[in-house]
């Protein structure tokens, strides 16, 4: 049944079929999608894919943790692969266009190369990445680090998901054993182009098709700890208090005015904040809070860090109140090659595409491989920026333009 | 067995033994007290204070809400009545001396003049108040309230405790059943003097053994609920966000330091706030705050929620976030009797006590009073401020000089 439906699909070859079908794949009530590494949706996602690449005469593989290829060997013989792809895995309740829409722009944009040219010259790969999420399991980029070689078994030894599952059962279940495992490292990876949706409002804004990336910002994540007081909130004059609240939103407010002023491309959020004892007629002795940074130049993170953080010890010191800040994430900047840039600006002029160079402020696996070989990561625009929800949405006609400009990038690449 | 710790206890009438021995009905295992309104716990503390008042020779009788009164007639033959005490309940794992301090010593020091002088020719009256906290349902001042007449039983007909236990069924459980309700409400009360911990930290900080309140503080409690936008935190700039815990910790920077510059008596507490989605990669469309705002002038508290509702409204429009404010409590400040200021100050200062007016920042059951009928509030002190805890303590001396000045406030009332 899975099988006829996907001859259907692989005849029409259209990305808009193609998609609705990857996402019923573990399709949740609310319209979007759950794919959790290793769950039996994944599989099932992976299992189907295989089976679509194989009747489109890719030659197909899976490494031993999971990342699934579907390759077209080159004519000019020599062992360098140009790899295109994206991860299969969503968030809880994510969208159907998240990774997904990359994979299935790589397959298609292969197919239709290898049906108007035949085989190309160079290798071709499109990769199904195993991973990139970090929803199931406490660690992201299980994929393409795999690949990259910066992580293997060793690191997921003694990790767990929310139910108590470890890694390596999660991984045996569904049939990659770890007792065959055996290094998914690739040295033959001459270039990786990824297309995404940018998860971002900035193309819709500017109503522009493409976004070409430059830069994948580094990101820092910290986790403040105030300890101050707990009082009660009627016989504690404000002068004797050390209100962690207070305290908190003093710091916040700074940090975000001066991530404003710091520079246009900086963002820093404070996403989560819990108080103890959170109760309205106490005053409250605990707040932790996190805060995330990111910038695509390490030096502007530096400067941002410095000086709010010299601003928190001087708070703390003044009011007489603890200020912990721990980090917990130093993911360094990573710039996306030059000449392929260009090269992708040109297809898109040529083609006159409305498009733009633009900083990812999301991570992708294209910051994995960039720090490997050379890469570039297109953008789709994503409607509201929207992204990690069942409202996610492309229009056909955007997913059709990043599937025309993957297509030329890679003749320009592998013919 | 409990009738002959008692007799030992009336015998000594020691204020410590006393404290402990109230203390142990409801004990926690972290040193604590929890006797919730018609609890076993409280029904034991009621019925072992009975027992106790029995044995002093009051004459004894609950209302039919579970008010216990301890009565020695007066010689003088009118209907007056001074009444004297405080509440037998306690918060959750509370101290052992918020409320319990209060109608022992009221107990003792009626006990002295009983003993030193006889009958007194006004009738005074002990009483262990049966709510005060709202800890166990979502109502306060259940004891008071009832005497003074503004709560009745349709008051509390369809709440339920946090066990969805009716307020009725637990009444009737206890033996006050509400078809034998009959008002509790008095109208012979000449006088009430109530006797408290300061909870708070000012007599220790002035180095003070007596507070003598002039007033209790005005509450008003808001919720305070910022809808935002959720956003990614990458690739959302910050010149795009609506963010909604960026906001609040403006309007909370704000509302501290408006505090703070208003009036030194004032103070305005945010203790609970809640973000959601409470992750780290996401800018917060929403956050809950609360806001409690106490002062002892009516016209202060006026004028700072105008300031500070003004620039909410300003930053409302300013970031088009909505900013709602919803008032869920409202008590208005009350002023304790002048007269009997002015005689517990005389009395202090002939027995040269170290003491000071004061304002209550806490509400008690004397603001009840307060609006029926010439009410005092005296004050000791509370080490490190701290209430609501097992760590609640007042050292044995302060316990006494409280008792000796009620001992004379009463017989300078009823003698």
């Amino acid at each position: 049944m899975a099988i006829q439906v996907n001859k259907q699909l692989v005849e029409d070859g259209k990305v808009g079929a193609m998609i609705e079908w990857l996402a019923s794949i573990g399709e949740t009530e609310n319209g979007g999608v759950t794919r959790l590494l290793y769950s039996s949706a994944w599989l099932e996602a992976q299992l189907e894919l295989k089976s679509m690449m194989d009747q489109m005469k890719f030659h197909t593989y899976f490494d031993s943790v999971g990342n699934l290829f579907g390759r077209l060997p080159g004519t000019e013989g020599n062992n360098k692969t140009i790899l295109t792809g994206s991860h299969i895995d969503t968030v809880v309740d994510g969208g159907k266009y998240d990774g997904a829409y990359g994979i299935i722009a790589s397959l298609l944009a292969a197919l239709r190369l290898l049906h108007k040219y035949g085989n190309p010259k160079k290798t071709v790969e499109v990769v199904s990445l195993c991973e990139e999420e970090g929803s199931r399991f406490p660690l992201t980029f299980w994929g393409s680090r795999n690949i990259s070689g910066a992580y293997n078994l060793t690191k997921v030894e003694n990790i767990k998901d929310g139910e108590g599952i470890s890694f390596l059962d999660a991984m045996t279940q569904v049939g990659f054993d770890p007792k065959l495992y055996s290094s998914p490292v690739r040295t033959d990876i001459e270039r990786f182009v990824e297309i995404h949706i940018e998860q971002g409002m900035i193309l819709e804004r500017n109503q522009n098709q493409i976004g070409i990336v430059t830069h994948i910002v580094g990101q820092r994540r910290y986790t403040i700890c105030i300890k101050g007081e707990s009082n009660h909130a009627g016989t504690t004059p404000m002068n004797f208090r050390k209100d962690a609240v207070s305290t908190a939103s003093h710091l916040i407010s700074f940090l975000t005015e001066k991530a404003k002023h710091t520079d246009p491309m900086l963002v820093a959020t404070v996403g989560r904040l819990n108080v103890k004892p959170n109760v309205p007629n106490v005053v409250a002795g605990e707040v932790e809070f996190s805060l995330d940074i990111r910038h695509h130049e390490e030096k502007i993170i530096d400067q941002y860090c410095q000086s709010i953080f010299t601003e928190f010890k001087r708070i703390s010191d003044v009011l007489n109140i603890a200020i912990d800040i721990l980090q917990w994430m130093d993911v360094k900047p990573v710039k996306m090659d030059e000449e392929m840039c260009e090269w992708a600006s040109e297809i898109a002029e040529k083609k006159q595409f409305r498009f733009q160079k633009m900083i990812s402020g999301a991570g992708h696996d294209a910051q994995v491989f960039g720090g490997a070989c050379p890469t570039s990561l297109l953008f789709v625009p994503s409607r509201g920026g929207i992204s990690h929800s069942p409202k996610e949405y492309t229009n056909l006609e955007d997913l059709e333009t990043g599937i025309e400009l993957l297509t030329e990038v890679l003749y320009k690449l592998a013919y």
